[in-house]
């Protein structure tokens, strides 16, 4: 363990090659780091900066050629697996996101690392991830914490997913927004608690096939369980083509509020992105260098000290 | 090293018993920790809680009675001094906040801890600590980053003390005021570069002594260098029972605005307190739980692991 956070030049090889593995490639390729090869299960996949392109089955032979995996799959069904297949090879780095299964994910890799002696930072995106250890700042330093987080305006991948799926349905996109007049009611009032199905608005963007019934899809949107119900939906009827279009359009935004007891104090920590891929894809790079720094082992950005993100961190005390 | 962040009941001292050590004092009673005793150069003090009341050179009697002292004196003129002496005998967490000195600290204190293999955290309030990971976070994550502080409205310790220094000002009090012109300019234009003179007002309450010239001491002000020249200072000239008044009201608050390139994505960090020794204090009991999780050695909070703050810290990931 090296006391200072000097940068050390690292081999890295990223595993999925959609919006966030294009993202880290970006980076990368700019970075001190070295890119090795980028491994994807799909066929016929080329690279726009020449980056060599490996099948996914392929990853073991770089065994001793990549220092750090990058793990840009979905978190909806790769990186659970993906994670732990390549922790057996290599030290790796995801922004694992299913807030119920962070535990479970954990423990996974941590029986794999404890054979492998590779090292994995999970979760280690924006949220989870930076927000992760906001919420424990303002948790751990206010007076009888209160502390809120609300996503948007931007995507919500799990949401645009389950409006997809209801029959007649052709595309759809959903937008979370954050709940203005909530966030006014907590800046102000301690004793103020949201339900949690009023924190956010729900947007839904939905093209509907040939002869689909709106009304009933729309009933069907209003009413379903863990997603929309109970919430603040608002529903508009498009065409598949503006749909296409706001896909491209990738920025999202987060706050949290936190507050002592009486407003003794209160703590706002606020982000909007141009591009989700791109930031979570920033805080993924730089999370490379913490690994060399540290015994093998499975950590959450909780578990990792500040100083390991920035070589000249001093200067910022 | 324990890997959970459990708390441990440990046994506390306070060093000071100005505006900090008293707020310190109120967050231990409340605590898991056991409150030992406070020191203090002063005499016929005491506690209103009944805490134990010792001088400050009896410290060293308490060396295995004491787990961790907080330092609680004021920068200017105690800590540097306090924090190495106590360090000879125990673990210590000061706020040592004269950012130009901070190296020179850290230092000091890593020729004793090397002896007397006590630990020290230094620095642990809200700027530096608490600001100083939020710039941390936002220079690393942010794609060629812009990162500004701004203080206040608050009062700035510094400003008074030098207000009370000019011939014929009897007492004095500066308050810190952002200037909002550039905070709205920083948040959306990403080529905008501040002037540092430019990014606070001084606001000024004098109450000058019978007879004194105050077409002179405003000059006087307006020319101080390092502290007033070239910025925007507002004076008043007060009754000194209005400042004895204004010094019981302790408020302040601080921000630090980052931006990536061409606004690829912006952070906002926001804090505002009723209490600055109050929300210090909560700051620096936090910390006395990681003294316990760590090897011996001198640590700012960005040498520290965020999850030693909170035993429930995963909840929060």
């Amino acid at each position: 363990m090296s006391k200072k956070g000097e940068i050390m030049k690292l081999k890295i090889g990223i595993v999925g090659y959609g919006n966030l593995g294009k993202q880290a490639e970006k980076i990368l390729i700019e970075s001190n780091h070295q890119l090795v090869a980028i491994f994807s299960r799909r066929e016929n996949i080329k690279s726009e900066f020449g980056t060599k392109i490996e099948k996914y089955q392929n990853a073991p032979n770089y065994k001793d050629k990549i220092d750090v995996m990058l793990m840009c799959g979905g978190s909806k069904n790769d990186i659970m697996k993906q994670s732990a297949e390549m922790l057996n090879f290599f030290n790796i780095i995801d922004s694992f996101d299913t807030h119920d299964k962070i535990q479970q994910h954990k423990q996974n890799l941590e029986k794999i690392s404890n054979i492998s002696k590779k090292s994995a930072i999970y979760s280690c995106g924006w949220d989870p991830g930076l927000f992760s250890l906001i919420r424990i700042f303002e948790t751990a330093f206010l007076d009888q914490p209160k502390v809120y987080t609300f996503w948007g305006k931007g995507v919500s991948q799990g949401h645009s997913d389950a409006l997809r799926q209801i029959d007649g349905v052709e595309d759809a996109i959903q937008y979370t927004i954050p709940a203005s007049r909530h966030i006014q009611k907590i800046r102000t009032d301690y004793d103020f608690v949201p339900q949690k199905n009023e924190m956010h608005i729900r947007e839904c963007f939905v093209a509907i096939k040939k002869g689909a019934n709106k009304k009933q899809i729309e009933q069907q949107i209003k009413n379903m369980e863990n997603y929309f119900k109970g919430q603040e939906v608002q529903i508009h009827f498009v065409k598949k083509e503006l749909i296409e279009k706001l896909k491209k359009r990738m920025y999202h935004a987060g706050q949290i509020i936190g507050s002592g007891k009486d407003m003794s104090a209160q703590i706002r920590f606020y982000v909007k992105m141009k591009s989700n891929p791109t930031f979570t894809a920033n805080i993924m790079t730089k999370y490379i260098n913490a690994i060399k720094h540290l015994p093998f082992g499975v950590y959450s950005v909780a578990d990792i000290a500040p100083k390991y993100l920035l070589e000249d961190y001093e200067s910022l005390l």
